[in-house]
């Protein structure tokens, strides 16, 4: 039975989505106009529940709810006020409304720790082709480079920083402090596993690792009414068999998705036969070595085919990110506190990167992943269900309770 | 062993492909400044070996030995002079220049038929988008609808014909009249067969028909990352098996070609599974029967595969072009006269459209196929050897004598 407050952590998302550069639809990028819109009204908010506000050099919003006692430590709960262009209303963004949700259902009640509700100002990485300037800034990982890229129009992310009326000289005050105890995103899933198996929630356990690699098929382009099939290096054929054997595969290995989204046939014409094919892979798993063999077997597999139908392969890697996992003891605490609403754990790999993947790399950091109905995001269409956001919730107070706890004792 | 008159042949086409639009490269679209000194140096020549020449209305050059007689029939042989942007330079032209050679080889000898040798105008189609205006004038079926057709520069093809001090009006009489005989044509293979059998010549016994088919397989465009393998709508997954299919069905179906030469997926990004996908197919056969059941069964094959994959799909008939079969008398005379050469007789489909083609709707005709080193053409590293310009030399005359001998009783 969805309670008043997950009825209002929806309205809030959708109201928020309002905050938009291109009005009809949901598009805001890092420090974008509309942003300082969503700012005021998530300060306004968590300043009526007795929040400590401010917003840090890198664009983040963050509100402090103190614990009981001074000198505690403090539990970060957030997600990224970024979104891609002509977004739904709840990527990244419900993750940041939970936070403050959750205090709000705290009332009166004071932690032994203190929560701080971050809305980070960049995760999609749209304005600057540069991901996670918000989360980067609060692991302390925001390079100078990174400051240095520019947007189309030219400008830096520092000049950004400092259009919006910051100063990027304190980023280093950004950085979370020695006091952290952990950190926990609620986020849409983004897919459809939740979705099929009828569960309202998932419990991530790692953000996947993720390889990316070119290749280039490379045979003669000859006529297509002269060239006997027997004849032929028809390198559109010898990629359409790869790709066959890239999703064979994936099929094949527990966890492992495996994509070829992007393919060029060259010169492309009806009546001739390809001569050269560039294709891209993608391979995501949790496991580093089983990403790293089953790259290996795709490669191999390019050049054997490559072999049989004399023609040249190349590859080229592109990206080798390593997996990152969750932090054990704070999954636990989900794990059990999902249980306890009567749940059924579910425990799952992200195959999409989150802010949590960049913080984890500075403190134990956990994700819990609600439902997304259709698996639909990154579009106007995505959406989240009363009863779901109400579940995220009660998992929420269970987790805080159980940090509670620990940290009573 | 090559004669001076194979050197010759070859020696002639390297010269004409000197005459270009562009510097450097053989480029020679229909009735271009270049064309001017093709039809000069030619004209030359065939006026040297006592032949009548003219220029048609659609730009064909026209060359006549007469005939021991009055009142004989008349054989035509011929090709093409314009060529495809830097091409060689034997693809057509030496059909032209075999045609003259031929004639120089008969001496002060006349037959008993005339032999008019024609050098058309437009045969690739580069400059107006459509193919044969030269053919289709002599055999009386170029439309008025194909005359209006316009150039990059807006020129219409009826303004290009002006432009070269030719009058359109006056096109009826470019048709071949009734005295015609038949048609001969020696044209390069610009495929690898003859060479791969080690043979100099090949029979042209009919003009493959072709299909064209655009075909869209529709799915979802997903993350690549958040996706699972069982969760996917992969529309280049599926045009990749259907790939295959195409591949399969041609490699084992004798003398069906089946290409996918065009592949287009979106949105084309390495980590969005592509949600539509398009292709193209060229099928080409020696029976209209055969291709026709080819084309049905690979979209019957795209739509089982698109049901298994619960992709959606949708298949666009763009040409459905009938066999054209050479005359079988013509072909017999070609055949005996290889025979008589000591070369094996090798009877063959052509898969690329020819004059030929066009003529045969009008008169028989016939064509023989000259062996293109590597299988290269409508390139400048397209060739022929003197030997085999030389046997090709040998039949014609013998064709002639066969055709003289007929003609006489």
């Amino acid at each position: 039975m969805p309670s008043e407050t997950a009825r209002e952590v929806i309205a809030w998302c959708r109201r928020l989505a309002e905050s938009s550069e291109e009005p009809g639809f949901t598009t805001r990028s890092f420090l974008s106009e509309p942003v300082r819109g969503v700012h005021a009204q998530l300060s306004g908010w968590m300043q009526r529940l007795g929040m400590v506000v401010h917003v840090d050099a890198a664009g983040n919003l963050r509100g402090v709810l103190p614990a009981a006692a001074n000198g505690s430590k403090r539990l970060f709960i957030g997600s990224h006020l970024d979104t891609v262009p002509r977004a739904g209303a709840f990527d990244g963004i419900l993750g940041v409304v939970m936070g403050i949700a959750l205090v709000e259902r705290l009332g009166a009640k004071r932690l032994p720790y203190a929560v701080e509700v971050v809305g980070f100002s960049d995760e999609e990485g749209v304005r600057f082709g540069v991901p996670f300037i918000g989360s980067r800034a609060l692991a302390g990982s925001l390079s100078a480079e990174a400051l240095e890229r520019r947007d189309a129009s030219g400008r830096t992310v520092a000049d950004a920083i400092r259009a919006f009326g910051l100063d990027p000289n304190n980023l280093a005050a950004a950085r979370a402090e020695a006091d952290a105890l952990g950190y926990l995103e609620f986020h849409i899933e983004q897919g459809p596993v939740l979705d099929q198996l009828g569960l309202p929630l998932g419990i991530v356990t790692a953000i996947a690792g993720q390889s990316r690699v070119n290749l280039v098929f490379t045979g003669d382009a000859n006529h297509a009414g002269t060239t006997p099939m027997n004849a032929r290096r028809d390198a559109l054929a010898g990629a359409a068999e790869w790709i066959g054997a890239v999703e064979q595969l994936a099929q094949n290995t527990p966890g492992l998705v495996a994509t070829v989204g992007r393919i060029d046939a060259h010169p492309g014409a009806t009546n001739v036969i390809a001569g050269t094919c560039r294709a891209s892979l993608d391979v995501r798993h949790a496991d580093d070595g089983t990403r790293a063999t089953s790259v290996k077997r795709l490669i191999e597999s390019a050049r054997e085919i490559a072999r049989r139908r004399s023609l040249e392969i190349t590859s080229e890697p592109q990206l080798d990110q390593g997996s990152v996992p969750m932090n054990p003891a704070l999954v636990g605490m989900l794990e059990r506190s999902v249980a306890r609403a009567g749940h059924a754990v579910h425990r799952m790999t992200s195959g999409a990167g989150h802010d949590a993947m960049v913080v984890a790399a500075h403190m134990p950091a956990t994700m819990l992943f609600v439902r997304s109905p259709g698996g639909i995001s990154h579009h106007p269409s995505e959406s989240v269900t009363e009863g779901d956001v109400e579940a995220a919730l009660t998992v929420g107070l269970g987790f805080l309770d159980e940090l509670s706890r620990e940290h009573r004792g």
